[in-house]
């Protein structure tokens, strides 16, 4: 074996299921090259606290190549794949010189996420940003300090009621985050700071379409979620659609139709309602004629393979998985344990191809569900071997803490993350409270001022 | 008094002369709006900390509107001020809307600092950017980090050792410090994370038009400051003056006349050599026909206000302003311990104003000058009561070091400073290395991929 070539394994992605693959293919006769748009892995679910300005970006942003740094079988490249040809087996990364834009590879990791899906109204993205980056994160910490600045400023009081009133659409993990947080920041954080307007004033809104918050949860967690909400100021629409969003506002229908439609002034507005895959999930069908669903994801085999391109895998948020376990087959829901399992199971997957033996179906092993809500907040739903456990309130809350504590990647990131916390639960400040750029400097996303 | 209505001061700028006027009013009996264009105010001797990714943006930047929580004098305004009328005594700010755009004032002092000046030659600032706000540091990081990502996909050797060669231009204490730190990245924390490239080979020239470094210094420890800065691999050219900037490098001629001109392929440049007053400046010349220097900065009175307008002071790096003690004149420096005393004595000489005494005239107390090289580095030359001394190497750093750390604004940043300082000085890593952005997102400032 030592005197082969080894495979050439490429894996496009460098989240939860990108770095999984990776790191279990270290000890594999493979030779890897991890390509990514971005020079980190994100830990995204505490995206919203770098949104809310509890965190600053480099707290849960790790370099891909320092994670790498002993790991010699993995080669980091910063790039965009453009391209995927899984004939000829090779992708194309973007480039401005004509020179080092095709990789060849021997298997393909496509594993690049998803992005945020408007439904077909991607004019509603100016308006509404929605949070899967650290730029996103960034654009909406600059929207919601920015409108707390321009309503101080404003003496026009019905515009300073739109500044002052915050909308989120979805309840789901992030919708519920980033409203509780919003109303935490206007009524623990800001007051005393602002001389003309009581931010406590502020109106959080948090809009969704179904019929209750986390619909991911068993129904009295749910339940709890909303109390829970209610009780930190957060106004909960439950079985609104939005029907449009502009620069002063959106508009909702009731689903059941009883009341006619709605429009709610806000300068601010957030979107945790959709996502789609990755566009390459795109270019994938149109290379491999393999099926995508609504959501943009590929339809994959029980091994995670492309039908019929036993050389390229599928992984994290682009897959429509099922699991497969005693011959029920159930659907792969987009969670970072998820993507986590997907990514061991390719690389697994891959070992066995090279050592000829056949591939074993991808099986979710599903721990359940937490949320956080806010200050001393959060339902957990936990699946164990020791049985199944549901709570909510302090106890939950403390539980999600030190869990994405020990789910995150260095020491010295959980160290100061923990930091943060402490003195954030201790003081009710929040310590990165900074914008980049200047009142002026941003047009596209100047708040009124 | 109490009956009286207060007085009402504006301040344009929190920088180091507008937060320390702000703050020695907290006992006097006016109403002040500070006013400033980010939210933040900026501990900028460190911003090269952010710029090389030692530090996150936060932990160097303060908001505002949290500084003077508890001074309710203190009403924080973010905006920027595109017009003065020293006649009418009103300011202007930016707007979007028709209200709230004019602020009317009985004592105005202008503190908003300078800019990068590149001597008329304004094209070059997007091929060499400098280093005043938190936006610049965060550019920096990002075509920094990003050449050391180009070079490692980069296939053509000469393209790939321009990717390679960074430039600094002015080796004042901003170009001393990101040379020295550039050179510690290249040698110490990114070996062994690149298969490709070795960034040990990495080249980093520090170009400066004078006869020595830290011109601002003794002429020993100019000398010593050299030393150290090419023990730690930077090359130091002095006596050079640039004659071109652009995408592909810089040119430069030799002072002396000895030499013809060079040509340096470099991929990243950075530009530490000039600096201008704000424009605000020309408004003031232009509203109260008060002269302006060469870098447009505002000559004052002795009391630092503007002559024939008692009402307006300048203060900090917008100030053209002499020391006066003991009969003698002497230029203030523009750094930031000049700016923190002349925001003070603006602020006294108001109250002093208002008691219908005298006001003072300004005295710079200068307690000697310092800077960092790279670890273990730094040189300090002290004026105090206790006489004048001057060292350099290790416990220089530790001064320097110390020195940072007790200026630094809030306890938590400071410990979250030392906390970074310390876990970089014994891992050699840098925590901040993260940029926000991926790879295509800023076609302006992309690397050659």
């Amino acid at each position: 074996m030592a005197t082969q070539k080894n495979r050439h394994i490429v894996i496009i992605g460098c989240g939860f299921g990108g770095l999984e693959a990776a790191k279990a293919l270290r000890k594999a006769p493979v030779d890897i090259t991890l390509i990514d748009r971005s020079n980190h892995h994100l830990f995204q679910p505490l995206l919203y606290q770098v949104a809310t300005a509890g965190l600053a970006a480099p707290a849960i942003a790790a370099p891909i190549r320092n994670l790498f740094r002993k790991q010699h079988n993995v080669t980091t490249l910063l790039g965009d794949v453009i391209a995927i040809d899984a004939t000829a087996q090779t992708i194309t990364l973007e480039s401005s010189s004509a020179t080092a834009s095709k990789v060849s590879y021997d298997h393909l990791i496509v594993a690049a996420g998803a992005t945020h899906s408007y439904f077909g109204n991607d004019g509603w993205e100016q308006f509404a940003p929605g949070l899967k980056t650290l730029g996103d994160a960034l654009e909406l910490r600059k929207r919601i300090l920015f409108a707390f600045e321009a309503a101080e400023r404003e003496t026009d009081s019905v515009l300073r009621e739109a500044l002052l009133t915050f909308v989120v659409i979805g309840a789901g993990p992030t919708g519920v985050e980033m409203a509780g947080t919003l109303a935490e920041i206007a009524r623990h954080t800001l007051p005393g700071e602002f001389r003309s307007i009581d931010p406590s004033s502020a109106r959080v809104l948090l809009v969704e379409g179904g019929p209750r918050v986390l619909q991911a949860m068993p129904a009295d967690l749910s339940e709890k979620a909303l109390k829970q909400l209610e009780k930190l100021g957060v106004q909960v629409m439950l079985g609104c659609k939005v029907t449009g969003i502009d620069a002063d506002g959106i508009s909702v229908d009731h689903t059941d139709g009883t009341t006619t439609s709605n429009r709610i002034q806000s300068k601010t507005v957030v979107w945790a309602a959709g996502v789609a895959a990755s566009p390459l999930g795109k270019q994938l069908a149109d290379t491999t004629a393999c099926s995508i669903d609504r959501a943009g994801r590929v339809v994959v085999l029980p091994d995670l393979s492309v039908p019929g391109f036993a050389s390229i895998s599928v992984v994290g948020d682009m897959a429509a998985a099922k699991s497969h376990h005693r011959g029920l087959e159930t659907s792969v829901p987009g969670v970072s344990p998820a993507a986590k399992q997907m990514g061991r199971c390719a690389a697994a997957n891959i070992v066995l191809r090279l050592q000829g033996k056949p591939t074993q179906a991808f099986r979710y092993m599903d721990y359940g569900n937490l949320a956080t809500i806010g200050r001393n907040a959060a339902v957990v739903d936990l699946t164990s071997p020791l049985g199944h456990f549901k709570f909510s309130g302090y106890f939950a809350w403390l539980f999600w803490l030190f869990a994405h504590i020990y789910f995150l990647i260095g020491f010295r990131n959980r160290f100061v993350v923990l930091l943060d916390w402490v003195s954030a639960y201790l003081s009710f400040t929040r310590h990165a409270r900074v914008v980049v750029g200047s009142a002026s400097a941003n047009s596209a996303a100047k708040p009124q001022l």
